[in-house]
């Protein structure tokens, strides 16, 4: 897969991709990340990329133009048909289908916008889909970008190994994960629970199940609505309740 | 504010914490960023900070002590009493309600986990808050911790200019931007609306907000569910209900 970032930052991005897993996966060519800086799409003389908006009011706006050029350049060199996807609060909030939908592809331009936002037709003439990573308020899509990227790479061919591949992670499976706990079996006096010491692996299976069940059930609700759960689930959440 | 960032990856934030609001936030020592590889914690030869999961099971899990030993010491140093916040998935969704509430303490930890997740004795007496950015797997808490360092930062007085305080960002007004535009009036055949070019203050008011209204009604009604509309604004839901 390609993955090209529109950016006015391109410096933000040399850690992240550079480190731990990305970096992993450019090595075995699972896939190439390029930075573009679009500044160096501006066709006139001062670069200026940004622009006061019509109408009035504060902050500046991404001009059109730059975006444009920058994007069908990048499909004209790759000849490809890319999704375009702007990162912004009015955009489709992020989940691990849309990261599923969108590592099925070949190419992916990701742009980040600054300033007050994006003139309105690069929203409604260039892009493909609008992506915000959260309900918070963010300097840039800099960091919306980051998301994107290692939530998309690491679903690719080749990029876990077999042992990080297996794990169950939560939003996968829909329920949040299990606690989890390594050596020493007491630390400070904060002890592992016995269950976990037994070495009965299909009680400790068990006990996994109910603790992941139990942790959903208290902290995320909403993602037990979309969940088809079996006879022994629902009998352990009567048990929560009854217990509160 | 002080914020103090525990991650096995420390070169990750080199960018991200450099440029930008982040950077002149440093330089007008509205905030102090620093990122410590927990990893010099490890009270073992090797730096082991992970081992097996107790009770068997794929992935690695990090061991507690190291965890432990770097917060006190960083509470010990800064003579504070800090929000110790875990980034993961089980933690509640971060929101810019919560961001306005971290802005106002003055020692942050955040803790970065990676493999298969903490030691449950570190969720259980050490963290003070659990934040997930969102419903996506990602490598690492890294790129969570970004997150929330971007948006807190730039709550604090003195980090944004007169100029960018004033723009309404989405979700501090609880609706979506209205759209920008910029020059030219013509790109490519697509024109600006006449409205914002009227010179009519008033008017162009009513459609910004009109048409932030209908962004947020197309794009986000569960936003508008906590709304408090006033007459106006119910009447255009009406119209745009009509027509479709």
């Amino acid at each position: 897969m390609k993955i090209d970032v529109l950016s006015l930052f391109p410096d933000m991005f040399t850690g992240v991709f550079g480190s731990s897993i990305l970096k992993q996966a450019q090595d075995r060519n699972a896939v190439s990340l390029n930075v573009v800086d679009f500044r160096q799409y501006a066709d006139n003389k001062h670069d200026k990329v940004d622009d006061y908006p019509y109408g009035g009011g504060a902050g500046m706006v991404l001009r059109a133009q730059p975006i444009f050029d920058a994007v069908e350049d990048l499909r004209k060199r790759n000849n490809t048909k890319p999704r375009v996807i702007l990162l912004c609060p009015q955009g489709e909030r992020y989940s691990q289908q849309k990261a599923e939908e969108l590592a099925e592809e070949e190419h992916l331009i990701l742009l980040c916008g600054h300033y007050e936002g994006y003139d309105e037709r690069v929203r409604k003439h260039l892009v493909t889909d609008e992506i915000s990573i959260g309900d918070y308020v963010l300097t840039g899509g800099e960091v919306g970008a980051m998301v994107v990227v290692d939530s998309v790479t690491r679903l690719l061919p080749g990029v876990l190994g077999n042992a990080e591949s297996a794990i169950t992670d939560s939003f996968s499976t829909g329920l949040l994960e299990h606690p989890h706990y390594t050596r020493p079996a007491e630390f400070r006096g904060m002890k592992v629970p016995d269950i976990l010491l037994s070495g009965h692996h299909k009680r400790i299976e068990e006990w996994r199940e109910r603790e992941s069940l139990r942790r959903t059930w208290l902290r995320r609700p909403d993602l037990l609505e979309r969940q088809d759960l079996n006879e022994r689930q629902k009998e352990w959440i009567r048990e929560f309740e009854r217990n509160g």
